[in-house]
């Protein structure tokens, strides 16, 4: 577990799609995601139970949150409650969002 | 409780320290607080129970966790366990932070 300031050097680092990368920290009931998409990747459709929030940092990518899809920028903020399918699909510029998840992902650690 | 989208309109905007203004959305188990400090604006040294995990947007600021301080940019991530008194303090360009909390912090509702 992580306290304080997060060192992109103790983050875990997985490729959990083509194109796209995320960089991990956990504290006791949240874990921290950066996640890098390159253009035009995609995050498959899927769900967990755990809640997820989070915000677009660079770039655009189009999220399809339930029945609903939106184009988000930077600063733009989304809630993803347990269970609900989402996809993301990066735009020609690529993206970067920071994903924070609870509990804490395990399969992440 | 907000599910999806976020709606900058229907976020709950405060003033917490001159100069310190936060766009606040609740999910079931977190809460999402957009940061927007002023050049120089200081959030004064504070602790809760509540567990916050975060990343610097825009600008620069600079972090007191605990024992520790750090000047932190875009992409750069915290994990401030409950109990941790914090301290943050815009450097001369502002900065623009996101912070997530759980669980839900019901003064910022």
């Amino acid at each position: 577990m992580t306290a304080g300031f997060v060192d992109k050097s103790a983050c875990t680092h997985r490729t959990i799609f083509p194109g796209v990368e995320i960089a991990t920290a956990a504290g006791e009931q949240m874990m921290l995601s950066m996640v890098d998409l390159k253009p035009g990747a995609e995050v498959a459709p899927h769900s967990h139970p755990h809640e997820q929030v989070g915000t677009v940092l660079e770039g655009r990518a189009k999220f399809f949150l339930g029945d609903e899809e939106r184009v988000l920028g930077p600063g733009d903020m989304y809630i993803i409650p347990g269970g609900m399918t989402h996809r993301v699909i990066a735009m020609e510029e690529g993206c970067r969002a920071l994903d924070v998840f609870h509990p804490v992902r395990e399969d992440y650690l």
